[in-house]
């Protein structure tokens, strides 16, 4: 069999031809010829799906159907690329593809982190490799890097800021001391966050995104439905403010952990160590942490989404599946990382049962005794205090608001304490609580 | 075939029970259930080599040898690991493995840059594999996240933190005001730095490293031979803290720029702007950038050397060998990314046709006017100014230190106006110059 692949280009569809499939499609033109050089055979777009042309690709005489599922049954493709987002019409698309026997390459997180089990499942019953390093990190290899290039792990943890527009919304706030709100409304007029913002803002992309990360490191079946997801838009500028006083910088981070007990599997805002390099990834930018038993900690950063980033990864997979697609099934890189019959049923704990540090911000009233109570309620619960903030009386309403950040406990603890705080006659209002991570 | 690997697992013979050797010795066994979940196979270590035990390796009843040559002849042997290091018994010994069909594992950056392109056209011969995913950046993926993760780009450069204690003694220099001849001690004492450190400090291993990762992202043949190398034995403290001043810090990077009229490979010290992810990469930590046409800059961070966070490599490019060991030799990743018959002539270009800007600081007499000959120099060859800092007398010798960043401009055009400002009566020894990078 040795070259006979040279001669004859794999034939790929696009479905979709918005942002990422624009990309994608001008990507496999522009650098056919280093791709070629690299795959040593040729990737050619034989058909594309659209509704509409995309103002900038020149589609030229590459035919274009309305309807993505005459890409899925063309007989000539062996490559059907999933560009259209959604759960509903993605899922049928790629698994009309897979039964008819085509390999896939897609970029829609959602539909992996909802149906990956289903479709992984098929396409191995098929023989057919489904691929999706764009679902994670936009143009940063992190899937390879994970599931490849750090096989010989054991996996401890991985934090992630895994969504462009909540770390810009934090950024701002941050370097210009702006509020959430505002930041948002920018943001939608940059393009950076949809009309509706609720997937990014709320982590709900992030834990997308977090779930398939946490399955190819840990070997556990994607299981988003029980990932805890808390998002960004309760973040005062205040907090942000105090968390830089004390060291730290507040990142809106999915968190994956190992226990004995089982898997933490959380997206929330997060104070991290100024210092840490992870703390200074800004802007849309993306970075995930991983933290393996041999490696130590490594971190890979890039664009997290974007026309060719995003295209970047899309076709960096379809390399891949050129490369693969002659290969014994049995023998190829497994679609969660681990041999599917060797998944683990290590459980996924409820957030009551994850452990953390916090930064508890209360707002009392300026009398004496308050600390004493709040550390009384903090001592008689075993939860340490590593460090305290008192701020002056705030003119406008007369309290004091009272910083702690504690050591690592159990999350059903803090929420006794807190309940316990708030009950108290001097604090006024609820405590703000915000996780705390050393990523070291 | 599917499934029919199951059983058998794969044998490996380690030449070399050193740091790395013992570090993948150990990796091997802690993570053997992990390593077989997810390459679908055992892999057991089936010989060692070694002129001495490693009391950090519990080998029990593994068959040892001390003849390097048992292993690369042992029939029984799949796969065999080179961690001897050095250019001579380790070259005769991969030749070796390569002639008795064995692949390759290595770790071997000197080997692979001094002699990868003989290395690869036997490997090919024969069909073998030959990885070396740990000659570069220890635990970093960088090699797999650049020849496979970022194969849809044209990749325009890449610079890399990629020697620890270059890395360790500037970050000390810059964060404790010690003199370089000082840190060299403690970390020659730590055990980062060898008893002759010139490999380190010189960049000579930087600029092995470097070449092997300008190949497998430009696909040119290894040309070590062209890497144009300069240590950091000659920073001083002063010009740690100006360019401190001036916003930027000082790192030992290896550059690889693709250009019109060639590529630049160089290593040297360099003034990054202080805000860039890399500038804040500290102490022995590595990370390489790399910036591809379609997915923009990306960077990846981690231990660069080590026992465990190098076997982390070694195993994973285990791991990659026993999944392609058994596919068409054409349809493997190219050793160099690219097929070997499609490789570049784009030439390596001569230090002084590369392009940079550059920090001088010249020490002057405190005579009106030298400013403006110095700015005559500059103008009079077009190069523009960025910024200029003039400091106050020096008390010990009563000069002037003066501070210029120049825009970027050939090499050949900076070395005339720095022979031209030498040659000033009221500029006193030699102009002190480090290029600039801006890396975003």
């Amino acid at each position: 069999m040795m070259g006979s692949f040279s001669v004859k280009p794999v034939k790929v569809g696009i479905c979709g031809l918005g942002t990422v499939g624009g990309g994608t499609f001008n990507v496999l033109k522009r650098n056919a010829e280093e791709i070629a050089r690299r795959a040593g055979r040729g990737i050619e777009v034989a058909q594309i799906a659209a509704r509409r042309p995309n103002p900038k690709c020149e589609t030229g005489s590459t035919p274009i159907t309305a309807d993505i599922f005459d890409v899925a049954n063309n007989p000539e493709i062996d490559v059907v690329i999933e560009l259209i987002g959604g759960y509903t019409l993605a899922h049928e698309l790629v698994l009309k593809a897979i039964e008819n026997g085509k390999h896939v390459v897609t970029a829609n997180k959602a539909l992996i982190a909802v149906h990956g089990n289903e479709i992984f499942a098929k396409a191995r019953e098929k023989g057919v490799i489904v691929a999706f390093e764009a679902a994670v990190a936009g143009g940063i290899p992190v899937i390879k890097a994970i599931r490849e290039g750090l096989a010989a792990n054991r996996i401890n943890w991985l934090a992630g800021i895994i969504n462009g527009t909540g770390n810009f919304i934090l950024t701002e706030m941050r370097e210009k001391g702006r509020a959430f709100a505002d930041v948002l409304k920018e943001a939608q007029a940059l393009g950076y966050a949809e009309a509706d913002p609720t997937f990014d803002v709320e982590g709900i992309d992030a834990a997308h995104k977090l779930t398939i990360l946490a399955s190819i490191a840990f070997g556990i079946p994607l299981q988003f439905d029980k990932a805890y997801t808390e998002g960004i838009t309760q973040l005062t500028t205040a907090d942000v403010n105090y968390a830089e006083a004390l060291g730290y910088r507040i990142k809106h981070l999915g968190v994956a952990r190992r226990t004995d007990k089982g898997i933490e599997l959380r997206v929330h805002p997060t104070l991290i160590p100024a210092d840490r390099l992870i703390a200074n990834v800004n802007g849309v930018m993306n970075a995930v942490m991983v933290n393996g038993d041999a490696a130590g900690s490594t971190l890979f950063y890039g664009a997290g989404a974007g026309m060719e980033p995003t295209a970047s990864s899309v076709v960096a997979d379809l390399v891949d599946v050129v490369r693969a697609m002659t290969a014994d099934p049995e023998n190829r890189v497994p679609h969660l990382a681990f041999q599917p019959d060797s998944l683990s049923d290590h459980p996924i704990l409820p957030i009551e049962a994850c452990e953390s540090a916090y930064y508890l911000r209360i707002q009392a009233k300026d009398h004496p005794g308050v600390l004493a109570q709040v550390a009384t309620i903090l001592s008689e619960r075993g939860i340490n205090i590593e460090s305290i903030m008192q701020m002056e009386v705030e003119e406008h309403d007369g309290l004091v608001p009272m910083i702690l950040v504690t050591h690592r406990v159990l999350e059903s603890r803090i929420i006794e304490a807190i309940t316990a705080m708030e009950a108290l006659d001097d604090v006024v209002g609820n405590v703000v609580r915000i996780r705390v991570e050393q990523l070291n």
